[in-house]
């Protein structure tokens, strides 16, 4: 039995990651914070039965827990990260802070200094399909954001292999309202989100590129768009590979995942649909070759961007860590 | 060629009016006003083509215009309506301010004295099936709520031919959720409003029952719910009639509506849809009797919230007011 | 480790069932029939990792089985049934065929005769907060209808305790699309299903005002209506109790739920959503008093129609008749 | 005045039509014809206060009529397209059948000879921005497909500027619901459409290309998506310009677009949204550079499918046919 704590216990990923960890048969759930809703109960804020008092950050001791999990937004993040490094937690960073091995190109997308540069060769990306042995013994393991695990985890495997011609990419990725987070913005009122659709921050805009660019080398044009269903992510991505490169090469590219509890290769001719993956942990990707000759390929993926895109993979990260069943509560 | 100006321009119901009035042949916009948005354009707050210089309340004029119409909350509305008759324009008020007849309702409901009690003999209930003519002249029409015009509407030809002979009256009613407004709220935003469905303020809570109450002369136990779409209420109407009373007779009293423009009651065996009047100003009745011996019937009612429940209806009223037809802008 | 066969695979409420089923430890599906679907995969019809072969009806062999579980349609369902008994088969029937205990009553809402009146004493109502004792040596388990469970649930306590005075209760329920089943029909197409709403068969219509009524001993006025949601059933049911009853004892009369897993009252002034039930095997109810005095109460509860209301429950069944905890493989 | 007869009176596009048609001062609808509902009335097929008797397509004489509107399936529609210009009539045909200029092209894209390959010179694509000196003495207008309109509009400018420096231009396109018709089948179901979302026939697979290609002199690589709303298609085009083209050079291109009436080039920094156009005749477009000197762009467009994408521009290439304002009852 290990013990967790929450930073940020009332926004969609914490609450998502609360869900689990309840479910959890080795964890005991020592403290949840939020600092506007101190003092009230998880069910006062959720439409649950599941229960838990809220409690000011400042009165939560991170030195009483195994692993402290940190859903807070970027930069809020770091000094609650390093305060729980210190207290001898280990830590799941669900925000940015530490995704960016260059403090450079934390500089250049988020607009400041980093929080904690001195931290950083510490931090592992948590990607356990990219990254397991690093993640196992890890003190500080820095979350994946939600669209670049969508387009990472179809991309990885080709970069790998060797397989892109052309460094740039073209992913077009549609995400359900919850990626916006619960704050109160017209942008995610009912009224101007349900039964329209719209693309924003589209090209070399979204800091989310930076996390793609770093994992997979390529240089991604990146266009998200807000659909109107809560969960979700439906990432199509452009991919230029060496010319006349066979479909059964591509799919052999996949079999590094072929053991992978939750990263999925369809058969040839299915494409993934938003609802397969959906309350789950999975990333299902479908291949449709489009000009063999040209290299021309469109991979598509799905993944819940609450859980394989947040607080699925902090809890798989969880499993890593601490040598559990790696998917423990996640199926 | 009349002149008109609207205070609070970027709810729903001041756009939807401001869509309406700009296609009127007979109508020209001397000021749309918001105090958070003033200096702005219209389609800096709406996805619109439609566009117009939105100004402070305290910029507008209200000596410019022939009829004023008021898209304010309750409460703030009453000042702007007094300064505005005064300056000699007409006034249509989509607020309570000025609904209820008696002071002492509105205090019971509103939880404050009547802001402008010695108005409240020169307002005029705006609904043109009830009021026409005592609208044609008024200088100050209180334009319905939206719940209300779908209970009243059916409820009143009963009321009118001594039909009901229980004067409580059960109102199961479900609105979109445009009726909660553009106001930034939990309660409204996306995650927590999508794909799900609530009741709230049940009972004899909903302010909405005065107007109800006082129109009808029932005493109505209201449900309302919040329905996960954006526009449109449907009420379902449990109502005790005096034994025996056959269906033909019922059909017969709503005979009072066979020339509106805009009651419609459908043929024998057709109960109304949502999708029936949404986006148009359309109340339409089905009837549904259960055990005529008992006098029990079920009255179901639709009309789109934001037309027929606000802004649709207070565009009938100024037809009304202006000699222009009735349904000018409306169809 | 019990084994387990499914009749009509291929629709909701039977695809919802292989989901849980494939998570229970102690069972193994050792068939799946879908006539229109024999020969196919599981997958071939559902977006779903989840696997398994489909096999027409005559191909099955029920008696290589423990229990096997029916979600046909209601006629279609009780000679397989019968054949399952015979076969030595303990049978969780999800259709209406052996629900009501008087063959009268099935001709008079079916409108045809019943297909096995001499089972109809052998079968027990499949509702473990009413009938648990009977079914745990039950042959046969007639699983409740989706409607009826939101209604009796809330209303067999307060039946129970003789509080209601008036046997005529209005129960407004409002249904997701789920409820309507995977036959192609234009009334469950999108385009006619998709922001609206609509009232439908109200009155005393719907044919599981039967079992409402049996279970309840009430005559229940019922309006389902169709919500654009896929699954959950909130009931809104205004009551006349004793005049005078207080709340306390309105909610003491719930006392005999205390100890259910899946059933729950909520605290004063606290009404349940869609979205506390939906994905799980709990139904949740609400107590809103209107007027003491008169005893007018209104109780809303809310359920996963495809889950307490229909295969979940089933589950409940299964493990109850199995002598497994009840809450294995639903929590 | 004029007469027009629809055929094909009960799917979405007809249906569209007819609620246009009924609101244009200058026409009478003679007839409408749907086979599988002759004999009932419109208001028997939809939830509409709009009527009409509805009769079989043997029933109708075009002969009658000034314009025939045919919204048949392609295939189907040519026979119904000759035998009403064989009697006199004009027609608009919605279908896909004289889209095409060259035979081979059908045949390749349709898998069948052309059924009329003798018109096809006689056939004008319904596109009034490109084409409306032809459609004004136009004995047969093929309307131009959803998606094209969507595709067409954005690029053409861009390919008559000689500004497209790469032929291949990658088109992700989102649909409404509403783009795959009324016809019942799984694929439109609500319970396997609501709240997901997917891709389909992506790469060189849908036979929209056919029209893209055409109009562009591009080789469009198209990823057509299902959206969970009804009405409205967004496409995010993917563009290769000439290196170094400024953005101030590709607005210019649109500057013959300027006095057009339904498509609007948004601002600089304005990307378009859904609900712009849902229910107008619009198609709105916006302009995103990502990297000017390889001549990268991402244009996104949106309009309504059935009205813009369908209805809308059938009636709008009517008004030009008739000489009457191109804008009338669009408006």
């Amino acid at each position: 039995m290990i013990r967790v704590g929450i930073y940020g216990a009332t926004g969609y990923t914490g609450f998502e990651l609360i869900k689990l960890l309840q479910c959890h048969p080795h964890v005991q759930i020592s403290f949840a914070t939020a600092r506007s809703a101190a003092g009230k109960r998880l069910s006062d804020e959720f439409p649950t039965l599941i229960d838990l008092p809220i409690i000011a950050p400042e009165a939560a001791d991170p030195a009483t827990v195994d692993v402290a999990f940190c859903c807070l937004p970027h930069g809020a993040s770091a000094p609650t990260v390093m305060q729980a490094l210190a207290a001898g937690a280990r830590v799941i960073d669900l925000s940015a802070d530490f995704r960016l091995r260059d403090p450079a190109d934390y500089e250049r997308w988020y607009n400041a200094p980093h929080p904690a540069p001195e931290m950083l060769d510490q931090a592992v990306y948590g990607m356990p399909e990219l990254y397991r042995e690093h993640i196992r013994d890890a003190r500080l393991v820095a979350n994946p954001g939600c669209y670049p695990t969508s387009v990472i985890l179809p991309l990885h495997p080709l970069a790998r292999a060797g397989l892109l011609a052309d460094p740039v990419v073209i992913v077009d990725s549609k995400s359900g309202v919850s990626g916006a987070g619960r704050s109160l913005s017209l942008k995610t009122h009912f009224g101007e989100t349900h039964e329209t659709f719209s693309a924003y921050n589209i090209g070399r805009k979204h800091r989310h590129i930076a996390e793609m660019d770093q994992e997979t080398g390529a240089r991604i044009i990146f266009s998200p768009h807000l659909l109107p269903v809560f969960r979700g992510i439906l990432s199509t991505i452009y991919v230029t590979l060496k010319p006349g490169v066979e479909l059964a090469a591509v799919r052999a590219a996949y079999d590094i995942f072929a053991d992978e509890p939750f990263t999925h290769l369809l058969p040839d001719g299915r494409l993934p649909e938003l609802r397969y993956v959906v309350n789950t942990n999975l990333c299902v990707i479908g291949i449709q070759p489009v000009d063999v000759d040209a290299g021309r390929y469109i991979i598509v993926a799905v993944e819940d961007n609450l859980l394989k895109g947040a607080s699925g993979q902090a809890l798989q990260n969880m499993n890593v860590m601490c040598g559990f069943d790696e998917t423990m509560a996640l199926t």
